[in-house]
């Protein structure tokens, strides 16, 4: 039902920082940050031949994020992102095996584009995963 | 420097609860369980198509996410791992940047045959990042 691993993010408090870690300590491909204030983040892009990271910082005061980094103040892994054909019937699928979907249950438009919807962590092992739809 | 990510490994108390999840909920495939005593780990693979999910459950007494379960009890993402070409010239380049290697510096055996070594979260957002010369 998943297929390609779409992302990994990262949270972090200083996105300047940690871009520099990943440009000039690691050598990676990062991309300009781009603020995204309907998703309450701001991101860049490491760009890895395989996969990508997205580095997200709090943008605005209802951030996603705020919360995770009161509890993990150097910043951490936030969510992991795979990808699937049909998300309404992966999430049917899902709901039927008693995994929680967060919010409302439907599908929003992504920090890409695309629809995606949030699992409950509690339901996969500790980690927040994102299923986004391509 | 860095190139593919290898891995994204999740710490799980429960690996037989967990690969059903990834198995039976996410409809992925995974790998038989494999005993790894010298590196304090059981483990089973998620093949996805661009990269892969490793699961651990602790084994034995010196496990080395033991202590990560004690903090996250429901299990989380623990590490993720990057490959590189030269994992001597990587750590001599990061080690110039001022970023800590954990042990002794060394490169060991991992759990693919292949050495590798692990760098302090506090220097890369919080996050454990393992390197894998492939």
């Amino acid at each position: 039902m998943i297929g390609r691993l779409n992302h990994v993010a990262i949270a972090v408090r200083d996105l300047g920082a940690a871009t520099a870690v990943y440009r000039d300590t690691l050598g990676a491909h990062v991309s300009q940050p781009q603020a995204l204030p309907e998703h309450g983040v701001t991101v860049v892009f490491i760009e890895l031949p395989n996969t990508k990271i997205e580095l997200l910082e709090p943008l605005g005061e209802a951030s996603p994020i705020a919360r995770f980094l009161e509890k993990n103040p150097d910043g951490g892994m936030h969510h992991i992102c795979y990808e699937v054909d049909d998300i309404l019937a992966t999430r049917d699928q899902l709901k039927q095996t008693g995994a929680r979907v967060l919010g409302d249950g439907e599908p929003k438009i992504g920090a890409h584009g695309k629809p995606v919807l949030f699992l409950h962590p509690k339901d996969f092992s500790g980690t927040l995963v994102e299923l986004e739809q391509v």
